[in-house]
Formats: structure tokens, sequence, C-alpha cells
């Protein structure tokens, strides 16, 4: 199962794509989709949109993951990455790749076993697990991974992903 | 000139289209695109932008004009109206449209000279303007007209109006 986690924003997005099968998960690739804040907001979405179904299009995914929006961040800051995110899904219901979204708890829950661990520890899992020589960087890019090896984690162990493991469809 | 405003959302997408020449402005079609908060959210983003892209290609303005969010909103309502306004912007763009924010100050003032007025005032104000018989409803296309008649306000008045009114392009 190819799985494409996008953590999405305005000047970067992130995205990670893996392979899973039997309990493991391999890097197939990673990056960051980035924006120039010098260009107009409307080109930056339609770039990121367009790169989106890029990625969709090389890789063929049979699914796209994506972190649920923090609440407690500020309001402008969730706003613009809520006009990227926006533009993400749209990407991946124009393709009809369906899509998951879990929480920041339920990612690090997944990834490392607990549902508090530090930023740190979820990174050097997702490298651990991808048997990566070096953290993925940027940080984006890293974030897109852990999304999507949680997804591979709970569709691996459970039957009826959207059921069972309390994420939800977008 | 032919503008289409445009009042996102993700439950009711406001839209309004005037043609605007010498001074004056005449309704050409207002309404609303409305989504079931049954339906997915990617689905609901794939049909307003699909929406969008219709009317854009129906009445072929010469310009799309969008409020600014305001910021003042609670996060979760802000977050989600931005998920529509990317997409709404999106559309815009791939179809190659010039778009321009406002605020919701500068719509208040175009409209009624006073950039405190109370909505039932810039309610009022449209219908008069338009020579509607009733104000426009629901209140999103009202809005949708408002922020339209803004922009034709400044841009029949000035020579540059993204440098002299204060708007800005997306």
């Amino acid at each position: 199962m190819v799985v494409l986690g996008v953590d999405p924003g305005i000047a970067t997005v992130g995205f990670g794509v893996i392979d899973a099968a039997g309990g493991s998960q391999r890097l197939l690739r990673c990056g960051v989709i980035t924006t120039s804040p010098d260009m107009r907001l409307a080109r930056r979405l339609k770039q990121i949109y367009s790169d989106i179904q890029e990625i969709i299009g090389a890789f063929n995914p049979d699914c796209m993951v994506i972190e649920e929006l923090f609440f407690n961040t500020n309001l402008k800051t969730a706003v613009s990455v809520a006009h990227g995110r926006g533009v993400v899904i749209l990407a991946g219901e124009t393709r009809g790749v369906p899509m998951y979204e879990y929480t920041p708890l339920q990612v690090k829950q997944a990834v490392t076993g607990y549902g508090r661990a530090e930023k740190k520890q979820v990174m050097d899992m997702v490298r651990r697990l991808l048997s990566m020589d070096a953290t993925p960087k940027p940080d984006d890019a890293a974030d897109a991974l852990a999304v999507a090896i949680c997804h591979a984690r709970f569709a691996g162990s459970l039957i009826n992903i959207v059921e069972d493991s309390g994420c939800s469809t977008i």
C-alpha cells in the first residue's frame, strides 16, 4: 500500500511517500513544496495544487493522509495553513484518492507508542522506521512521513481503519 | 466591467455578479452555493471549486473580489472558512481572473460611505444601488454583492485601484 502523507502550509508543504507492507514501511520519496512570499497568494495556492497533483500522478498512492489542524495555534497562522490545506484536499479529491486525517496525538501514538512524545522522538522514530541515515529535513518532510507512517500502522493492524482507529475520512 | 464578488465559506458560499459602468452598478445575478454537512469536506470543497468555475465560465467577469477574513472570529470557524476561501481563490486563478480583496471596513465605507455602518445599512444600500425590490437573501449573497460594489466604486473613481484604494491583489 502506497501512502502519501502531507503536512500542509503556504510557504512550505511537506510530503512523504511510503510503501507499507507486512507491518513495515519503506521510504519512496519525501520533500517539500515551497512557495515564495513574493508570490501572490493565488499563485502560491495554484502551485501547491499542481505540485500535489504531480506527486499523486508520480506515485499513484492508495491514499493520502493529512494531520488535523491544531486549534491552539494562532489564528493568522491557522487561517493561512487552512488556505493551503483546502487546496491540498481538493487536489486529492480531484484525483480520486481516498483521504484520512489524524490528530497530532494519534500520529505521535502511532509512531512512538506514546501520545505525548516530544517532536524529537517522533523525528527519530521516523528515521529509524524508514532505515534512513539521518532525520529527514526540513521538519515538514519528516512530519509528512510521520502522518503517513501513522496511517500505515493503523491500516496494517486493523481491519477497518476508519471505524476502529478513530481517524476520520476527509 | 463585470465584477464577481464572493463571500466564502463551506456550508454557504455567496456570489454576486454586477456590471459596473459610469459610476452605476447593475445586478446580473446573485445567489449561493450550498453544500450539505453530510458530505465529506473534500467533496464539499470540490463542489465549491467547480461551481465557482462554472459561474466564472457563465459570466466571464473582468475580476473577482473577496473580503479579507475577519481575524476576530472564532478559530474553528475561521479555519473552516479558510479551507473554502483557498479553493475559491484557486478557482479564480485557474481561470486567470484578476483578484482583489478588501477589508470589511473598506466594503462598508465604499457601499454606505461609513466604515462602521451596521450590517442592515449595508444590506439596504446594496438593494438601493442595484435597484432591487427587496434585500437579496440569504445574507451571504448580499455580502458578495457588497464586496463587488465596493470594488466597482473604487475602480470607477480611481486610476489605479490597487495602488490607491488600499485594496490588495490576491
